[in-house]
């Protein structure tokens, strides 16, 4: 088993050589992966009957233990997930901006790879291909570091992924997995800035608080989302119903679902049991203000500040009645994570407003915040969605794996 | 005197108003500073003169004052490097790019300021100006920590441009200092993660690896240049020695100056004669391998590893004889910094590798290393010069000082 010292060092090296590959190179390797992933179905799938096994003894609950399971479909699956990567246009190379100076210099910044990424996450062995592809494809090695719950299915993966690596003739430590699932290496990883560009943690709040609380390594934060749904005074009650709950219901385990409703008081009066009809039908828990417990009745419990500020990522909704939509930006502002936040409006100011002053990755006008997702936005795939304001911002498609150089050209400028 | 966490609230309530300040709004301000830095510089002087007792008292060394001392001329030129800031254009509000998705969603990704940046420094008051201004225009609220030796001059450039601000109508604490100087302070703004969406450190590299290994905070480091030049077997001699001397002697205290020169075997016996010749006129000393001491003799003093790993700043130059193109990648590949490095040759080939394959911010073939500075790559201004690869990379301008957010129109989208 390599030490993580000894991983970032085969990582470092192998980076060298992947930053210069070409597109066909790459994608060459990809579509081994892609291969091997189906040719190899039996050997993962008894890998990962392992990982299940362990978790039905250790209790996991139903849920985590459908996000740890692999079938044939959903290995069938991640490899046309890793065929549409092939398809993306490969951003290494791109010419980012150029000009000549007055002194004859010419310089372009180009796009090149990050170098080596660390990616820390939790136990969807899905992610294990799906974040070495994309690293891949952008040129980068990458180091994963998954949790114990699917170390065998992970190592099958990786095995799998590395022999075909080496087939299409790079050097199969573009992909490695960090096979003890200690506390220990997770931290070495966090620290280990002579061979890691970026570190990535993909998971639970706690997990992304632990990696930015530690790391040394740059780090780029992704996922919580605290995510509101303001419906103004002029709003299209009948749509604001609808968004309202699709991006409550559609998918609540989500970090872009709505956790907060705010609802000017103007409207409340006629939209909140409007609203709750639809929620109802899937059983949200509604924990409201005294105004909205007024309107809706007691069946609404009191919501605390500490309700305003939690990601449920299940099937309850805060609510508040605001005055305004001072009040609304200023809510945000105080409880929000800088994910995605929508208003629902009919009045022009208003809108604008909301998209200037609310500081969120991505803000909507007269949309769900469901939408803020790599595939969505048209990225054909991600990495993640940012929530800091370094480097990236909302889904993290190819481009966000990769830097810039500057390349100048001369004849002997001096200064 | 504030506290640091008071400062970091105030810049965050500053930074709301700030970001959507308008062009003219924020232009305004920054006319004013300029004024008022000329019509404040008695003033500005007197604190100096304090500072610059207490250095004299404390044994400061000469070169270390002089960078220290303001002058009516001196302040003259921080008032037109304002102004020119002023010029620039705005780059919040610029529309990245944008797309209408198949469900009808328009989707725009726009820059917005950072936020709120923290900057820490050493002495050179200047920066105190020229940071917060270039913060300012890219509607960033900054929280300035200089040091102990400039702290009366900077607590008057301070105040002079919080009056500034505060008279265009802007809120003043866009622009504060942390007055209290110990250490506390800058661990303190460290793990401002609250309120601080990035920091800045500007200084040696000493004061970068502190705020790299301790920051909780987005960190962008700057600075740190252990610049090679190398001369390929095929360069035009004459050319390489003046780019050499001009990397080295033009000013040596910067952190694109070269530190190291690499010569291709082939042509080390005709071209370091050459080279010596010229930076002996600078009293250049140089730390040679066996090789080039075999050829420039005895007063090249026999180069070690950590030679190597040097960034002297200062006549100083590491010499290296190299085999290959090879062997000279990876050189800077095992002792660069990523900063700036130089291929000097007429071969196409190694032009092209070596641009491709070194990883460096700036990558320059036939031209000079010193050439890394947003004022040369045109950008008008820099905050620094960026030797990491997440965010931004080489010189970073007005743009380097934002971030994006997406804005997305729809008209009742729900997923």
């Amino acid at each position: 088993m390599k030490t993580v010292l000894e991983l970032g060092r085969l990582a470092k090296q192998a980076s060298r050589t992947l930053s210069v590959a070409s597109t066909a190179e790459k994608n060459a390797a990809l579509m081994g992966i892609a291969r091997a992933l189906t040719s190899h179905t039996d050997e993962i799938l008894a890998e990962n009957a392992r990982d299940m096994q362990a978790a039905a003894e250790n209790g996991m609950s139903k849920a985590m233990q459908d996000r740890l399971r692999l079938t044939k479909e959903r290995i069938q699956g991640i490899a046309d997930g890793v065929l549409q990567i092939v398809e993306l246009s490969d951003p290494i190379g791109e010419i980012e901006s150029g000009a000549v100076r007055p002194n004859g210099l010419e310089i372009q910044k180009v796009r090149v790879p990050l170098g080596v990424i660390g990616i820390i996450f939790e136990s969807r062995p899905n992610v294990t291909v799906d974040a070495a592809a994309l690293c891949l494809k952008a040129g980068n090695a990458v180091i994963l570091r998954g949790g114990k719950e699917a170390i065998h299915s992970n190592i099958a993966l990786c095995a799998v992924m590395q022999k075909a690596i080496h087939e299409a003739g790079l050097d199969p430590n573009c992909v490695q997995l960090v096979e003890d699932t200690s506390r220990e290496t997770s931290a070495q990883m966090m620290k280990l800035n002579e061979y890691l560009d970026v570190l990535i943690p993909r998971g639970g709040a706690g997990l992304i608080q632990a990696v930015v609380n530690t790391a040394t390594v740059p780090v780029i934060q992704t996922g919580v989302g605290n995510c509101h749904v303001y419906v103004d005074r002029s709003a299209d009650l009948a749509m604001a119903a609808k968004i309202v709950n699709n991006a409550k219901t559609s998918r609540p385990s989500v970090c872009n679902a709505e956790e907060s409703l705010l609802c000017h008081r103007e409207v409340a009066e006629e939209f909140l049991p409007m609203v709750k009809k639809l929620l109802d039908e899937s059983n949200v828990k509604l924990l409201g203000c005294p105004e909205t417990i007024r309107i809706l009745g007691d069946s609404v419990l009191p919501a605390t500040d500490e309700d305003y500020a939690t990601e449920f990522l299940d099937y309850t909704l805060s609510v508040k009645v605001v005055d305004s939509l001072d009040e609304a930006v200023a809510h945000i502002a105080r409880f929000g994570t800088g994910h995605s936040e929508a208003i629902i409006t009919n009045d022009w100011t208003a809108a604008r407003r909301f998209e200037r002053e609310v500081d969120a990755a991505a803000v909507y006008v007269n949309a769900s915040t469901r939408f803020t997702d790599g595939g969505e936005f048209g990225f054909g795939a991600e990495i993640g969605i940012s929530t800091q304001k370094l480097h990236a911002r909302g889904p993290m498609g190819l481009k966000e794996l990769t830097s810039t150089k500057y390349i100048v050209h001369g004849d002997g400028q001096i200064r």
